[in-house]
């Protein structure tokens, strides 16, 4: 999940690709390995043990970029970027086996911060039935937590696997996190009513969908986990499989949950925004035949032929939809 | 390997311990995993994979706590990285399969600056035979840069599997990249001579023992890699096994090498020190039963009954040495 952020107010750019693309070819230029079956470019890489396949990924979380302490306590810093990391796990339709966290921190952190973090992380890991096995301490001037997990999985789904006649399915709910930054920011916290304070939770304590994404083996053909917003993360499936994504808007809406829609309405703010370009929530988007379909997804689109996301508006017209979020080239 | 750092000037506390001392009950409340045979607390976590284990550490260089743009090109910091990260990997007597790299930079890094580092982890990979497999890029306000590595082997070598009447052995050589530190702190470019340029040398490009690592199997009782200085890290072997390790003080000065004892002379600094202080050499410390000393390694002491650090020094004298390093509670 390179290209998660918290920070909805970042936009679109191909800068990100590029570098990805660059230092792609620069390891693939080294050696490759027997125990390798995938490399980097999906949720996770892939390893091969025996029977079994080992999905494998590292996930940061850093102070300013993806959490302020004004809105989150060390707990919830821990929890989330647990959660994050295994969510990519989750999106290769594996099993979280265990963690290793490795976390930085400033000399004078006070203690409570510290084991606040790695509290988050501990209770996360029970609720994901991941322990973290290992780790690392250092010094930094920012609190940042890399965080790398394992799974394994019989045939992981990639993102490549897309095909022309598939519906797009989305696993969880999304815009409930993305809704919830914005509560925080523009309303203050005694001003809040239940459908807000939901909101506020669905970001602050996001769960990985562990149990779902394994449920999606043997029905989907391609998977990733909403980490950019519906549109960003489209964006990855649609270049990996080399299809056309087209999205339909009034699923989009449907699919966004009640509070979403009481909290856009009270703030005067786009459904379809908080849905299409909100990461945070970790649902998970996957694509697979109609006669697929699983009872817990809901179907926001279908793949085509072609290449790009497009929507469907509500009147009927088509449009094309940006690429993904960039982390480097924007400022909030 | 949470405890190394390249500022020989922190000096050593308890504080470290007891954070992993916490942390290590914090995780161990968690679920356990069937995957899992060695959690918290060697160089590298231990995963069952049918015969074989699979050993997997995480290790962080974070920029003006183990490594700074004076003294190092990008290159060379990424070079590091992988090498150090790989190191706990060769202490567990393993062989590395793959790596994953967690870069966070400023948004206004510049092209060069990014590029170098990965390039430096391409090539340090390429030298180990351990492809990048995958990773993550985020922004951070310093660079910083979060290796984990999988490696495998039939049955790791733990740090707790040292005994009363083996013998210390040293994989490779310790001091050389502490002395050039100290010259590229204290001696002008234009100043330093074929010895010094071999330390600093040593200090900007060292390369994890992994083929002497994996010769120790079968052999050694117990390994770790030097990255607190054989002082702290004979320390980590004395806990660990609960007995006392005895260095020989004569032992140490011949494993130093030439080089370390020219600049130790010019700088008028003690040896003794550099070797028992320094880290960053990854060398490896071992202990094994004299019938089973490999031809490679030196022997530098013994294991005896009891716990602690002990050093017998040229003159005959039996002296306590301290604790290993404090990233966190020590200031440059």
């Amino acid at each position: 999940m390179p290209r998660r952020n918290s920070l909805p107010t970042e936009k679109l750019s191909g800068e990100e690709f590029l570098r990805i693309a660059w230092l792609t070819r620069v390891f693939s230029s080294g050696p490759g390995s027997k125990d390798v079956s995938l490399g980097i470019g999906d949720d996770a890489a892939v390893l091969r043990a025996n029977r079994n396949q080992w999905v494998w990924t590292v996930d940061a979380c850093v102070q300013d970029v993806h959490f302020n302490w004004k809105w989150l306590r060390p707990e919830d810093v821990g929890w989330r970027s647990l959660q994050a990391a295994v969510s990519d796990i989750a999106a290769m339709g594996a099993q979280p086996v265990a963690a290793l966290s490795s976390l930085a921190l400033p000399g004078d952190a006070q203690t409570a911060l510290w084991r606040g973090v790695l509290r988050g992380q501990s209770r996360a890991s029970k609720s994901l039935d991941c322990p973290v096995i290992g780790g690392n301490l250092s010094r930094a001037s920012e609190v940042s937590i890399h965080t790398t997990v394992l799974g394994h999985v019989k045939r992981p789904i990639l993102r490549s696997g897309a095909q022309p006649g598939d519906e797009v399915w989305l696993v969880g709910s999304v815009g409930a996190a993305a809704a919830g930054l914005t509560v925080l920011r523009r309303v203050p916290d005694n001003e809040r009513d239940s459908a807000m304070r939901s909101c506020v939770n669905a970001w602050r304590h996001p769960r990985a969908l562990t149990k779902e994404g394994a449920l999606l083996n043997g029905r989907a053909h391609a998977a990733i986990d909403v980490s950019d917003g519906v549109a960003g993360d489209s964006l990855h499936i649609s270049r990996a499989s080399k299809v056309a994504i087209v999205l339909d808007a009034s699923a989009l809406q449907l699919a966004a949950g009640a509070s979403v829609k009481r909290v856009a309405s009270a703030l005067r703010h786009s459904v379809l925004d908080w849905v299409l370009t909100g990461g945070e929530d970790y649902a998970l988007l996957a694509t697979g035949p109609a006669r697929n379909r699983p009872s817990f997804v809901k179907c926001i689109g279908i793949v085509e032929r072609g290449h790009g996301v497009w929507l469907n508006s509500v009147d009927g017209k088509r449009q094309r939809v940006g690429p993904g979020f960039d982390h480097f080239k924007l400022k909030r």
